[in-house]
């Protein structure tokens, strides 16, 4: 276990893209990305992506960043940053012009770039990039964070255990009468602190007034929506919960989602959760190394259509996870013929899994009156796959006696 | 005091850009939307902007919605949308193509966008809307969330008292050895439940797991970083805290910020302190209707070079809100020369400031080991000003008394 990336990871991740960059068909002399997950998965520093503008440029011997003022003295000591360019504000500061002037420092003249331009975050407008300098487009970031180190992998499986204390006290302060969002809460703020404690100077902090642990619900009906909301209602025997925990780990991210009941479950919900977590094994068992992603998602189709329950599924097997809560590539029947078209800059080789990936498995059952859905956490390995998130699956475990 | 946006808000906004559409100079037959924020502005349907496009199409009678599977039974009995389309889900279920099969059935050849395609958003790869019809782009919602009706100001009034009541339980929290993300998150929980005791049926859902109301700090030298983080520490006689506190009311936020010391504080942090006050009485002194933007930063930079602390100073004073955390127009120095410039889709009349704008002022003054910040949330009316948050700025009420 670990909860730190070590630094030779930053490292290597700019020397894959110093290379790229190198090897590349252009004579883009930099790289340059505007996307905070990007920047921060090279640098480490990270940052809210806001209305001001950062970028980071990537030279063959050089890392420079620009940002506004109010960072500044947040990325001065990092040590992979050579030089920290800055404006006083957006837009008065002029952004894409302060990194123009970074460019022209380093003398580049051509950049292949994650965006031409700042995003329109929070009603951003301004120059593209392109009135600067030559900008072709490259996604390598994005492409990279599919499969994790080892070292990345230790700080999902760290999260997942601060996920899983999370998601106990959820379990355990739900009674009839409580309010969801009281419940949900309660149990963050308590793994959180625990965390906090436990880990000590360990922890990094990447977050500002919540966390690091969140743990919540979606209750009775609203359970029914795979994207619901926490009402404003208080728990009641019978009510289905469709939980999530999680835990932010220097950045890094696991999921655990359970189907639990208050109070003993119907025949019917039985039913549909032993349906449900049949779903998920099949999913679980179909994955590994060089399996095509689709396959996974036709499995579980060709089970719900054994069991006439297609049109009860409204989403497909599940996602990649890490930095991001969702990444791709995604477990969907499409994904195939997706990498394929001409719509995506993936190649053959991104239809399958591979060690390093990983995903989270949550194939759901939603009827009329509530949902059905556990998600696991799983990396694929060399030989297999490993079990990252590990609260109990059956049924027995997730029955919240009320008596 | 009002807790839900009235229907007639979304006839009226939907009123608007149809009446836009019709007077544009192209021949475009129908207006669409990718972004959350604008399709919630316009229909009152919230969703998660993830990696599963969102679409809507407005034409002169019609309101159609191309959504995922699993959004259906959030937006069917929605009766500002008169039809809901969907896909299984992305990419297999092939979202744009969906979205040109909803523009094709509507006759619809050509059309205004907000962006051409759906943003990459988690990853998302796609083919362009262009790829099936003519595409221009509209900025349009952006431009009308700037000034708000009453009815809107009402809901922001409302996020402003239970940010208050958040506000007030983060000081009462505070100890010493206390941790600030526990004092967070506990102030976070009980302000959240008290109103949803208080609003009971007329709350509404948008949040999962966590909030309505949101309150926290930033503690002791993180303060001195504008985007710090929640250190792992515990508090400590004499240090500073630079607190916010917001609460999501149907979609609509307040900010609330304050600078407070736990126990007495120093000379010179009475002298930072009170420094900061005068700047923020300065900005708002200055607003009003029809002042330019770039004139209440000046006021401020002004005071700054007066006091010789513009070293000190890291961003401007502040930015429009609403339903976003941060929307323009921006109070910066060069918002003026801004709106000028070709890079924006703005005009004269943009520099300055109009009834219903809602502006958070919020200058500050970081020194090597603290911040100093206070925010509030002011409206401008037809004749001056209405402070919407209200927790006391003294000096006095801000110091948390530790004996």
């Amino acid at each position: 276990m670990s909860t730190a990336l070590p630094e030779h990871e930053y490292n290597t991740r700019l020397e894959t893209v110093r290379n790229r960059l190198a090897e590349h068909d252009s004579d883009a002399d930099a790289a340059v990305w505007f996307g905070a997950t990007s920047i921060e998965y090279l640098t480490g520093f990270d940052h809210i992506q806001t209305e001001r503008p950062v970028a980071l440029a990537v030279t063959d011997k050089r890392t420079e960043l620009t940002v506004p003022r109010l960072e500044v003295e947040r990325v001065e000591d990092n040590p992979k940053i050579d030089a920290v360019h800055h404006y006083f504000d957006y837009p008065g500061g002029e952004p894409i012009e302060t990194v123009a002037e970074m460019l022209s420092e380093l003398g580049v003249e051509s950049v292949l770039a994650d965006a031409d331009g700042a995003p329109g975050v929070m009603g951003y407008q301004g120059p593209a990039l392109s009135a600067f300098v030559e900008v072709d487009t490259q996604l390598w970031v994005e492409r990279m964070r599919w499969a994790k180190t080892d070292a990345e992998l230790d700080l999902i499986r760290e999260s997942a255990r601060w996920a899983n204390l999370g998601h106990r006290y959820l379990a355990d302060y739900t009674e009839v009468g409580e309010h969801p969002a009281t419940v949900s809460q309660r149990a963050s703020l308590e793994a959180s602190r625990v965390m906090l404690d436990t880990l000590g100077d360990r922890y990094i902090a990447r977050t500002r007034g919540d966390g690091p642990v969140h743990a919540g619900y979606i209750s009775g009906p609203q359970t029914a929506l795979p994207h619901g909301h926490t009402a404003n209602r208080r728990l009641e025997s019978g009510d289905v919960l469709i939980t999530g925990a999680t835990a932010n780990v220097d950045g890094y991210y696991s999921e655990l989602e359970r189907t639990m009941f208050v109070g003993e479950p119907t025949d019917e919900q039985i039913h549909y959760f032993e349906l449900m977590l049949e779903a998920q094994t099949i999913a679980i068992e179909a994955l590994g190394p060089g399996v095509e992603l689709s396959d996974v998602d036709d499995a579980v189709w060709s089970y719900f259509e054994e069991q006439g329950v297609t049109e009860l599924a409204q989403h497909h097997v599940g996602h990649n996870i890490g930095m991001g809560g969702h990444e791709p590539p995604y477990i969907d029947r499409g994904w195939g013929e997706h990498v394929a078209s001409e719509h995506t800059d993936y190649g053959d080789g991104d239809a399958v899994m591979e060690p390093g990936h990983v995903y989270t498995i949550e194939p759901g059952i939603y009827t009329d009156n509530a949902g059905y859905r556990h998600s696991d956490t799983i990396a694929i390995t060399d030989d297999g796959i490993e079990w990252l998130t590990y609260f109990p699956r059956d049924l027995e475990s997730n029955v919240i006696r009320i008596d």
